[in-house]
């Protein structure tokens, strides 16, 4: 791998570190590029594994796989945060090129690093505090009383590595529970959320960037069920909200897309998470937008021009598809009947189903927000064999 | 291969006999519909092949590795007419499932028969006549007068096989020249041709099938260099070009895309060309339809519902990219340039460029048809190092 630019008589040569669903619809959305696609993939079997003919395997922490997989890339993306920072540095270090690179990722690696750096430059968070001991949850209990919320500094997604602590009896109960494990915590207050709203910014190494537009996120569980586009917010809580997409896409050095997830509590916006990669808010614009977020992902990673954001239809519903069980699961029969749904568009990941477990998302294209999310959903049921 | 459904728990696997950009683009197509693709291609380097984990290098005139590469597919599928008719019958006659079948292919394969059955039909096309001999020319030339245009009965596409006969002088040149080989040569009436259009169905087995929009194809030196979706006619025109693809469809028993190529004559509409697979002509519906043709042609293939063929935006341009000379060619500083057009979708098929290639494609989405095209055009030429 070198930081020059691949000559320009072959087709470049993207890495993705990782082989989830993110990984797989980049390669979808490289084939009409012309981009060549390399996945690290820890099994055979994984989603993106599945429909790459580059692919190898290796562990996302294993220092030297990820060298000898960067060598036979001009950059290198990933699919996930779960992946050795100080490997990235190294490659960097070596004159590689990682998008994005160890910098930005640690802003969504370690919570308590980003919370305070988004504090002292002024971005808007939910009140926190490091919690190496329980003393530390009682000292900010007093401020804020119960409950509070307990985070894993780094590692949580999905509600996994999150508790809602009722009283210090539940407190020491995690405590304890994790003080045999290298899991450090930190405490935020409880933010009694009426929205939950996402923006994404796809941004090129230079600092240009395009922002999609912003989106409601329907969380059941802490699990995202739903993606509403645009967000039927006031256009003034809409461009708050882009402004903070964008602040943050500047201050972590983003390339590539970056989302932010946000907490709308009465007309306040507080940051809930970062994600430096592409995200299940931004599912909705493969069919919904002009340019999907993975495009505009290979293109901000190889320094190309960006492509327009611009929303297909006035309203963008996306519902994820959530496993339940594997004989639940007759994707040839789901299809059929899916298929019969008018312009709800499938994207299926190729997983075995299992209760819990993303196995999809359908978007559906309309121009009303009802009867668009009826439709969604109605046809995430069909797929997923739930009765509806 | 059986032809009972797969089992209902796992993904179908529909196999590609050829790996050209077609095979490629449905690739694409198939990866969020969760099917397993495989194809049969003659070159590890073939634009399909480049993208598929499922690659066996094999002709499609051998036999047995049709049956082989059946054996190991749910439904079997075509990127190209060039296939052995006799060994795909052998696998029908087997119990396997060719979609296509044989009998819909030999309307894209043989000339002859295609023009025979459809004037017995009633359907409109030229005056034609078998050739096996100069005197059938003259014949047919004092009927017709001068030019008359010859064709090979098999096996020309794209401008080949097919020469504009000015004199007799000329008539007995071209069958000099193929008197050392097994061409059969056809003859028919020159028409003086007013516009191009074209129809896309896609159609099920059992019947059911989608319309595209009727497009208007605009060709130079008998190469598609743009298609204009909707056509600029008449309504009244574009129903009787429905009428007649989809009367073909059904007369010809296609399973999954069937294009079929019309002249414009000042107000009549005759057939050209049949293609019983994806086609050129209907590319601009991988951006400006609800449904791609390729989409629809797996979905048909599967005998799965089809999907909406609603065109996204008033007016959609395809322009073809084709190749200039392979140093005009660099990938990666053309779609630097490109990627700045906005509205502009490429799609490249990942072939080194050679003089009148089919390297690629892109789709402009656009309100007003002549802006459309000047801003397809121009990324085209962009793309491929063409001064503008």
């Amino acid at each position: 791998m070198t930081s020059t630019p691949p000559p320009a008589d072959r087709f470049p040569v993207v890495g993705i570190v990782g082989a989830g669903q993110l990984a797989r619809m980049m390669i979808q959305a490289a084939i009409p590029l012309g981009i060549e696609v390399r996945v690290l993939a820890e099994h055979s079997g994984d989603s993106a594994a599945l429909v790459s003919p580059h692919v190898e395997i290796g562990s996302p922490n294993d220092a030297d796989a990820l060298r000898n997989f960067a060598s036979r890339c001009d950059v290198v993306t990933l699919d996930h945060e779960l992946v050795n920072l100080d490997a990235l540095v190294a490659i960097e270090a070596a004159g590689g090129v990682v998008r994005p690179g160890a910098t930005t990722l640690r802003f969504a690696k370690d919570k308590l690093y980003q919370r305070s750096t988004f504090q002292r430059a002024g971005l808007p968070v939910p009140d926190f505090v490091d919690a190496p001991d329980l003393d530390a949850v009682e000292a900010f209990s007093v401020r804020h009383g119960w409950p509070v919320v307990a985070k894993s500094q780094t590692g949580g997604y999905d509600g996994r590595g999150m508790w809602v602590l009722g009283d210090l009896d539940e407190a020491r109960a995690l405590f304890a529970s994790v003080a045999d494990s290298d899991v450090a915590l930190m405490i935020e207050q409880f933010v009694p959320i009426e929205r939950e709203l996402a923006v994404l910014v796809a941004r090129r190494p230079g600092g240009e960037f395009v922002t999609y537009p912003v989106v409601e996120t329907v969380q059941r569980d802490g699990i995202c069920h739903e993606v509403i586009a645009p967000a039927p917010v006031s256009e003034e809580i809409a461009a708050r909200a882009r402004d903070l997409g964008e602040r943050i896409a500047a201050l972590t050095g983003a390339a590539g897309i970056i989302a932010t997830e946000l907490f709308l509590v009465g007309d306040e916006l507080l940051i809930n998470e970062v994600a430096t990669r592409p995200h299940n808010s931004g599912h909705f614009s493969i069919d919904g937008c002009a340019t999907s977020q993975f495009a505009n992902h290979l293109r901000a990673v190889l320094d190309w021009p960006l492509g327009s954001t611009d929303l297909l239809a006035p309203v963008v519903v996306m519902a994820n598809l959530l496993g339940e069980d594997r004989a639940s699961m007759g994707p040839r029969m789901r299809l059929a009947l899916l298929a019969a749904a008018p312009g709800v568009h499938p994207h299926l990941y190729g997983k075995d189903a299992r209760p819990g477990r993303k196995i999809g998302h359908v978007n559906a294209l309309g121009e009303d927000i009802e009867e668009t999310r009826a439709r969604a959903a109605l046809a995430a049921a069909r797929l997923t064999g739930r009765s509806v």
